[in-house]
């Protein structure tokens, strides 16, 4: 059986291992379009769990959902030059709106783009402009304020090495926009959104992350300032895993976003942005994921408990087959974190082990046998998925129905301590740029370095180039916080920054 | 108070009537992209249930959602040529995938596309191709069928002449695709889903639609059978709300979506797709507005409930917003239709007339007033959104919680009566020209003709081009079965179908 685990393992060939998880556990496809992928019912099914978890908290903090336009206008992009530069190499440009239908000789036709528009669009790479367009319609007055939007989309940046959720062409994502009427409340909300990500993170994915401030060099192109959150994966690379960007008024003085003030003057509002994408799925399988596959945390798995009937002779399949819906029945009837239980029976007809190894790749939290001697001593096999793929644990069917709530938290647990002992580590408070290049020399993991750091943005873009390491965050909180002197230009810092190589 | 109402009334211009519904109730607005739409929060809010409960459906009905790429490359529109002859003078086309950043003499950038495609894409007007070429790397053997996809996402078809939700360039909506082992599953598939529209419609948005096929000419490009569910509003128009396609193996022969069979030989599947869109909401508008504004069916309102504090003075308003919560966190707890009422408390501080014609016109089922008496007394003021603006009643709190699935069951059964009530007695059974034509004159409103039909594509273009009226359905339903003779070309008939006028 054990050839049916992922080859390579994650210490053999991690981005490779990565490939082979995601293609196992059937998330996700590469399709004919570069850079595109198709995102399959499993990986469908994770997202759908992100976004419903994530947009109850968004509503919980008073954001409402609306929708903007895919395509935005040149001009508008033109109208904020650091925002412009920052994606201008990857925008997919429409320039005509129809195609012309030409038959060939063998019958055949053949497309030509024709209907050239006076001005071309961009697919969204991101719509601080096209929401900007809009929030200047909206805002007049401070009592309009302050606009608390969000909008769940596709977006597109034209990637030249795309890799399956992390980097893709198309992505998935939210992005959440706001407008107020002071800096001071426009940082506030920003940092609100950075700490929900920062929750969600910990709390649904299991991903402990390092929240804090990304340096001016590696900001979002227009921000004034970028919250981060920095996940490490089991490879010691980082990810950043969310966003939150406090935008000033570089965006409303783009858009015109004016509003007449409390003193009956005009102010231009103060906006944010922030967002996370279907890279979370990614991050979500590297940060988990074992040489068997996929380990899902049961707070966000589509399937938290999967019944396999075991059904040795004919003459017993149909008893095993009802007594296992009937059993997927009392579970669903509870409930685990305000939600019923997502049971699966599955019913198909294949060999036990290949369905079983199925349902390990796919990373399902808990999966449970039921065979013909199961039904009259009502116990059930119970296998967690955080464990050995052989390790079951006979458990009487009441005394399981009692306890799954508390076994999938265990599961949760499990996995966020993993998580944060991984990091923790790999994660090492360094002084010297010896003991810096020594810890990402190529044959070691590496991980997340602390270093002193007052250096310049050159100095970032040299370490960078050199090494392919950045600046992942200057973090907060005050574990951080201590005297000490830049490992580069000695000069005095106050705060450990993390340094890793990433995603 | 009347001047709030909305100008002008449905009977002096419904077109226009339309458009300021959808501004007054602050659905959506027009942006700047030709043809695309901004969806606001409260448009916004309907398409998430709309959306939630179908889900629902879809998965009940054994699908499951995934997620395609936008851009399909033009060679896949090639080759299925009905189909992209039909899509062709709609498409945006993307040609190139970077943007060149020129700096202006005063300091601004310009932005030029450059990195021409060596092939162009569409953006998706649907996904038919995409998804079939998914579906050809998906299928092997009869084994993997049904494949029971759905997909929510936007798609484009360039508008020429665009109106909010009904006929927009960018729309979003759900493509149901799935492919089978035989011809008769998947008519099976066909015409479940369009039971599903059928009833959804019915029950959930209160549209009594006439479910039925199109005829060859108005068929979906590509497909054998089109199933249809046709809406009528209130200018008596047809919108043809839901479309659910019987595609044969037209697309399963393009992307060449093969399976080994029973019987050890390959064969094609046969394939289906339907989907609904953000049309479903204009429908709404149109069936069921009043001179007010709009009016939402309950099951579908984004808020049930809206509740107004009445502070005449400033001493008791803190007491009574806090009555106001209080009471909408009680309602909060109890469920209408498996889910926790909808309650939202509006406390802004603006004049009472206002914020109630507000709520009126974005059409919220119950408006309910507390005041300084009401405290004391523990009763409240109701209003019934399907009643007169001035109509309220007092009633006992505990009564109106008890009541209250009752009261909002009550506005959704008079909706779909008030609907049906109009659809029925604009429904004529024609059977001369002279009566057609009358029936059609410009000076009446029209409706819906059931006509004997036995006559030719060319014919019912001439009706088009004449008239524009179109057959928007070939009925089911034994009521329109019935010998005659096509009132045109005099033919034998065995069935009434449906003509009208339709957006």
């Amino acid at each position: 059986m054990s050839t049916t685990a992922i080859t390579p393992t994650r210490a053999v060939d991690f981005p490779e291992w990565y490939q082979q998880v995601v293609r196992a556990a059937d998330l996700a496809e590469n399709s004919e379009v570069r850079g595109c992928m198709v995102i399959k019912p499993w990986g469908c099914g994770l997202w759908e769990n992100i976004q419903r978890t994530l947009d109850v908290k968004f509503k919980a903090t008073g954001h409402q959902n609306a929708y903007f336009p895919l395509l935005i206008p040149l001009s508008y992009l033109e109208k904020e030059s650091q925002h412009a530069e920052g994606f201008a190499t990857e925008c997919a440009v429409v320039t005509h709106h129809r195609l012309e239908s030409v038959k060939q000789p063998d019958g055949k036709i053949k497309l030509v783009p024709t209907g050239e528009l006076a001005e071309p669009f961009v697919i969204r790479p991101t719509s601080e402009t096209i929401i900007g367009a809009a929030f200047a319609r909206w805002v007049e007055s401070y009592r309009d304020l302050p606009l608390l939007i969000n909008q769940w989309c596709n977006v597109m940046r034209w990637e030249m090495r795309p890799r399956l959720f992390l980097r893709t062409a198309e992505f998935l994502w939210q992005e959440g926009h706001t407008a107020h009427e002071t800096a001071g409340e426009a940082m506030e909300e920003a940092r609100l959104m950075h700490r929900v990500y920062e929750e969600f993170l910990r709390n649904h994915l299991a991903i402990p992350v390092i929240a804090g401030e990304k340096t001016e060099r590696e900001r979002f192109p227009g921000a004034l300032n970028s919250f981060t959150v920095e996940a490490m994966v089991q490879d010691r690379k980082a990810i950043q895993a969310g966003t939150s960007h406090f935008l000033g008024q570089n965006f409303s003085k783009a858009a015109n976003i004016e509003f007449l003030g409390r003193d009956n003057q005009r102010h231009l509002a103060w906006t944010t942005s922030w967002g996370v994408s279907t890279r979370l799925i990614g991050t979500l399988i590297m940060a988990h994921g074992d040489d068997d596959g996929v380990i899902l945390p049961p707070r966000i798995a589509p399937t938290q408990i999967v019944i396999l009937p075991v059904t040795p002779k004919p003459d017993t399949r149909a008893a095993v087959i009802d007594a296992c819906e009937a059993f997927a029945q009392t579970l669903r009837a509870h409930s685990y974190q305000d939600r019923p239980l997502a049971v699966h029976v599955d019913k198909r007809d294949i060999p036990g082990g290949t369905r079983n190894w199925e349902w390990i790749k796919k990373g399902v939290p808990l999966r449970v046998e039921i065979g013909p001697r199961d039904i009259g001593i009502r116990s059930v096999a119970v296998a967690r998925r955080d464990r050995g793929p052989k390790e079951k644990e006979f458990i009487g069917k009441e005394e399981f129905i009692r306890n799954v709530p508390d076994i999938l938290d265990d599961i949760q647990n499990a996995l966020l301590e993993r998580a944060t002992k991984l990091r923790d580590e790999n994660t090492k408070r360094l002084d010297t740029e010896a003991e810096f290049r020594a810890f990402f020399a190529d044959e070691l993991p590496g991980g997340f370095a602390l270093m002193h750091w007052a250096g310049s943005s050159a100095d970032e873009e040299r370490l960078q180039k050199e090494l392919k390491i950045t600046i992942r965050c200057v973090p907060h909180g005050d574990e951080y916080a201590e005297e000490g002197k830049c490992f580069i230009t000695g000069k005095p810092s106050t705060r450990r920054v993390v340094f890793a190589r990433s995603y």
